[in-house]
């Protein structure tokens, strides 16, 4: 806030928004619905929502509403309510920028073609820090040696989707969103080196990829730039590295193929997926659960949900913190 | 001709040419202007000139006097009359379409991009036949070892010059002109399995790449079909293969970098180059003379030629089989 002096602040905790007040010279909002009151305002130009969690939907609905054009690195507000704020989005004729190296790179990819002439998306994945673990040794892995993820510097909760794959299942989900095309049409193929991000097919066989150092500096950029590009301080690539590609196991790492099925169905059920993979990822970083834990409570969940059709917001909230029902 | 029923032939012979009037239902040209009456036809939409040699370039003059696009494989035109083509184009408001799986990969990599962004094309070479050799085994190397390419089936002529590099060096020419880019932008890497057929780097760092099987008729399609992609019958990329790079060696293969100098001295420096090389790969196919001579008679003609600024076409020509020259 020093730095940047922000002209509004969002905070949840009353008190601690009080002595923001008498420190800093900026309007504070707090509360649950603080940052609904932030995508609100009149005075900006673009959302970025990078809020973790099922409550940056509501920051994200509330921009669309005010006209606002959306750079969104929350994960929740795709993979959980998509079809809610796809519809709203369009109704409202508001560009969603993805902040995601993928997404981004998909984007990119997709400048001047035509979405008719796409044959697939090739969404590329590191295979996270477990990739070449056994059945076996992922039965004792710990969150220490699942925290080992080498080409991206990102948040414990990431780190942890990435090595189950379900974080590469959200991005399917969110690209399906995104792009407006069927599951079939999208592909996850295993890069380790991260080097290229993500990969268009069109329909003559050729293929468009963008690359780049791993650096998230650039599809934040890009969502804030576009259509121009901006110098950027990220270093040029020097092509050193070999670029190897491989199948992700599905075997060893279901996730992937859970988020595929639940997109598929619909409704209720990838937020219900989400909801489970969210409470099991805080359990085994706290060594509460077992790595495969993770995979197993999320079919179980994924079994016994009721699909809910069309679900309101309220309806996909529910699925949130119910910590009962996983017993 | 008899499978696609041509509605006009263009042939050198005047015998040939009389035999073939009484056999097939066309019209039929003949002499050394046979070309350009088939280029100033009205009749067609766009001129595909992929002729072998310098007189390629009447074809593509009269077609951009006859306000036809072109879809160019024909190399000297460009490397050798760059200058007056391009002017030609863009006074009559032609697209030259290439149809080269590098600048076709270029081309594909701009789509929906600002040239103002380009930080710098990186041409891709597979490094040719003898990438591997030592200077002492260049030496000796006969064109039988030289015509072991592996990535791309080609002829004898350019598959010499992509063994001296030269073929590279002809891109980088060509570049300059199609994408109308300083020499310092456009850099060349060595990329053996020939999958990246080019790349684009943009000012913000990010490198937008085409990769497909090589595979001629996909750059040879999209030249036709642009803006449009049609459906092709060349094999989707199945990313088995590891993807390598490396630095071009220029003192082994230094071809590469007289190309960039004639490039950058201009006039009629890169027709002297050709014609010299023309020669002299010519010679190396006869077995007249060591692959190594190659370069060396191509060093000696640079270094003796009087460049002439802003030649004429005549002028240009007048490079051509001067076979007295190289002694």
């Amino acid at each position: 806030m020093k730095k940047y002096k922000p002209i509004a602040i969002a905070i949840s905790g009353k008190k601690k928004a009080r002595e923001l007040k008498e420190s800093v010279d900026a309007r504070v909002y707090s509360g649950h619905d603080a940052q609904k009151k932030i995508a609100a305002m009149k005075d900006y130009d673009m959302l970025v929502n990078a809020i973790v969690g099922l409550s940056g939907i509501d920051a994200t609905l509330e921009a669309i509403k005010n006209k606002k054009d959306i750079a969104l690195a929350n994960k929740e507000t795709l993979v959980s309510a998509g079809e809610i704020i796809m519809k709203e989005a369009k109704k409202n004729n508001i560009n969603i920028m993805p902040i995601d190296s993928e997404h981004s790179a998909i984007f990119q990819c997709l400048n001047g073609e035509k979405k008719s002439d796409v044959k697939r998306l090739i969404l590329t994945c590191s295979g996270g820090a477990l990739f070449k673990k056994t059945k076996e040794e992922l039965e004792i892995v710990s969150a220490r040696d699942a925290l080992k993820h080498k080409t991206w510097n990102m948040g414990d909760k990431i780190t942890i989707d990435s090595a189950t794959l379900m974080n590469k299942g959200f991005e399917v989900i969110e690209a399906m969103w995104l792009y407006d095309l069927p599951l079939e049409k999208i592909d996850v193929i295993i890069h380790p080196q991260s080097i290229i991000h993500s990969m268009v097919e069109f329909n003559d066989g050729s293929i468009i990829a963008q690359l780049s150092n791993p650096d998230m500096k650039l599809p934040i950029q890009y969502a804030l730039s576009y259509p121009e590009r901006w110098e950027s301080p990220i270093e040029s690539l020097d092509f050193a590295k070999k670029l190897s590609f491989d199948k992700p196991d599905l075997d060893r790492f279901p996730c992937l193929k859970y988020a595929y099925e639940a997109a598929e169905k619909g409704g209720s059920l990838p937020a219900a997926m989400n909801a489970a993979n969210d409470y099991m990822v805080q359990r085994f970083l706290n060594g509460q659960c077992k790595f495969l834990d993770i995979q197993r409570v999320i079919r179980k969940v994924m079994d016994e949900h009721k699909v809910i059709k069309n679900p309101t917001l309220e309806e996909i909230k529910k699925n949130d913190n119910r910590s009962d029902y996983y017993g």
